[in-house]
């Protein structure tokens, strides 16, 4: 095999084989301060499976999917019954198909009964793809983003499986689409490397916040230059309207307020929920119901307007998400980084998005989605959805710190990621620290607890 | 606590605590001889994750989930990971409150990321929950279904879960539809005990089976008395139409032919295969595309009519059955025993199709789906869906005798299950031999094949 230094696909000629598969099951117990409570999700210890590929070079390639605590270790085994279909795999031959790659693990005969496509399987999916994906950037020696606004459209096309979606948007328009946005293209990369892209921030209105907490986060997340504020609504009405007219008065009537319900109403009773938060001048209504009621989605985005309903970061792949988008129930696309089959099925998801003329603002939080949808944001920017307009995407300032890569937001924008790969590696020393249940910092909770308990029962 | 002799509900009465999950990963090598092949799932190794509730009584209550081979080991961690809230609870607590008992496993605040309600975790969540309703079953000394045709009502109604679904029923509605059929519950008691409920038949159309072994399969259910076929297809349209023939002339003009395309296609491809086969007279057309395609199989209704688009086994929960419903995607509702949250979300799923008006036909096969339909077709038919005109439950004649339970088809019909429970308990001979990966069926085959390895690499 030949050896050349050309930067633009250095990954073709270096072989490298992945090796190994390490699974590392990593768990914050975030639940002890209330940071990220809702509605429905009262107590998370943000959480991610790990993975990291090790090859017979000096490469890895680092991916991650999000959970929040109980059922880590689900993703960790079928994480560790995917791995046999990844091993032994060279780079080379998965760059050569990266469609049929993606679909030898998402539609494998047998694993997709579990599925397909959604769950359990498409979380593990995602870390694995995400990690090949990582890999192959640093093979590029690029950041991730970067890798996928220089990749020819034809390339890019070539990486999405439209199996499902082919009645909305197939190979032919998706290459329109890049086609059409490619004579600007070297504009829009110069502009996120200059300015980056505008964030919003969840992190003033978590739900098991006091109102001095929620007042103080608006304060600081103002001074940081945020616009966009989001607030958790759903336990007690009295409770979202005192709340949100807290934040009204903190924000000032020319920055944005979005209300998220994780899931926790029916139809009807959403519908009537939102309506005394209305005055509070309300951009959109985030998971009003159950992830999956495409048709009662659109059926508040009928009844709720001129606010908007937001979803997408629980929408299981981008056959729902052709749904979504078509019914008019999703009126804002929050792709997420890890919830669907990884990087593939999000192109697929931009593809979809630009397809109905639907704005994506991702969601983001947990442990590394920043991260991830740092490099996802600026891909659609770039190749998909060129418009910065009536965008911005979530920010959540929670455990950045355990990245050897960690996301930067300054002025309320995510700064565009300069080093090569998806920025998904976890410093080793918070791998170890945080495993779960046999690191430290875990052991030592489990020993105080016993202790207090054994007190507690003298 | 007193003790009472009361037949109606000694469950009530009986201190039983559930002490202890026993968890069986069951794989038979079906794929060896290609039966339950179709166009998407070419090598199936008919699986279970079986899971033995044992209680601090004599009793045991029974359940299982259904795989394909791969990924079984992942249902079963899954299971494992649910043990802690299952473990410990009192029959008289869950009896109780059914429905916060069910919630309590489905919606957990910290598992519920991981769907919610769907895949691995909604498969898992069914083998629980069935072996709940079977150790009730037993405990009442009654079949499944007869202890639900004989519950009140309003108990009924309080065993569902309602969130996500009542904008189409909800507790007020469905207990209309119970009182609605309560008069003539009796009679229908009395029908199914001498006649049972009308069977179809797959086993002649595998995709894998030659067109002699076809021929075979489709006399021997004419002369088993079947009068309903299903066939595969979706690989080669000109093998399609050659096999439909075949079942035609075999079957005759008055025999009822469906066809099963187990979601290998697009919107447009699934209309345009469908249109050389439309002269064989096709009753219903099963899984055109994506069983997440709510507005896909809408589509494909309205275009195809007055051939019936049938769907379920893959459809993930009642929010979705809901859709499916609602938008006219599912003309043939094809509930599934084990692929949603267990009995309590079937319920929902029935009073959904009594509430659109769409035939239960449900699905079976695999490994135990026949023996737990048998019990609720009965339950559809008695409390829900008051006729058999135009109803057949899917049966296929595979690896019932590892049952001490099997269900049992007549003349075409499955007889109602007679013994205490919900038959899904699986003979302990059979458990240790097809036990994954030790069980000696399978050990005796990982040493033939590392055998002919050997041999080959000399």
């Amino acid at each position: 095999m030949t050896r050349t230094t050309s930067i633009a696909s250095p990954a073709n000629t270096i072989p490298i084989t992945i090796t190994n598969i390490e699974i590392i099951d990593l768990r914050f117990p975030t639940s002890e301060e209330a940071h990220g409570s809702d509605a429905v999700h009262v107590d998370p210890d943000y959480s991610a499976a790990c993975v990291i590929l090790h090859t017979d070079s000096a490469h890895q390639g680092h991916g991650l999917t999000f959970t929040i605590g109980r059922g880590n270790e689900i993703v960790c085994q079928a994480i560790r019954s995917l791995a046999p279909l990844v091993v032994g795999r060279s780079l080379a031959t998965i760059r050569a198909n990266r469609r049929g790659f993606w679909r030898s693990l998402a539609q494998d005969s047998q694993f997709r009964w579990l599925g397909p496509e959604k769950g359990v399987m498409a979380l593990a999916l995602a870390a694995v793809i995400n990690a090949v994906w990582d890999l192959e950037a640093r093979v590029a020696a690029m950041p991730l983003w970067r890798l996928l606004a220089e990749m020819p459209a034809e390339e890019l096309v070539a990486a999405i499986d439209f199996h499902g979606i082919r009645d909305a948007v197939d190979e032919a328009s998706c290459l329109a689409i890049l086609h059409a946005n490619d004579p600007t293209r070297s504009e829009r990369i110069a502009r996120v490397q200059k300015d980056g892209f505008p964030a919003y921030t969840t992190s003033c209105g978590w739900i098991g916040y006091t109102d001095e907490v929620v007042r103080a986060r608006c304060r600081e997340a103002l001074a940081d230059g945020f616009t966009h504020f989001k607030m958790k609504i759903g336990q007690s009405l009295e409770d979202d309207v005192r709340r949100a007219r807290i934040i009204r008065q903190e924000i000032g009537p020319k920055s944005t307020l979005m209300v998220d319900a994780n899931q926790r109403f029916d139809v009807a009773e959403a519908i009537e929920w939102i309506r005394p938060l209305a005055p509070f001048d309300i951009w959109w209504f985030e998971e009003p119901v159950s992830p999956d009621d495409v048709l009662g989605h659109a059926a508040i985005a009928r009844a709720i307007q001129p606010i908007r309903v937001a979803t997408g970061e629980q929408c299981q792949n981008r056959v729902m998400f052709k749904q979504f988008l078509a019914s008019g129930g999703m009126q804002i696309c929050q792709l997420d980084s890890c919830r669907v089959g990884g990087v593939n099925d999000n192109l697929a998801i931009m593809a979809l998005a630009r397809t109905f003329g639907v704005p994506v603002c991702p969601h983001a939080g947990g442990v590394g989605l920043c991260e991830l949808v740092a490099h996802l944001i600026l891909v659609d920017y770039i190749r998909f959805n060129p418009t910065m307009d009536g965008r911005v995407c979530e920010f959540v300032d929670h455990l950045h710190e355990h990245f050897v890569d960690p996301c930067v937001v300054k002025r309320g924008r995510y700064l565009a990621p300069q080093l090569p790969g998806y920025s998904a590696e976890i410093k080793r020393a918070s791998l170890e620290a945080f495993a779960f249940p046999h690191g430290p910092e875990w052991t030592r909770r489990a020993a105080a607890k016993s202790a207090q308990h054994n007190g507690a029962s003298r």
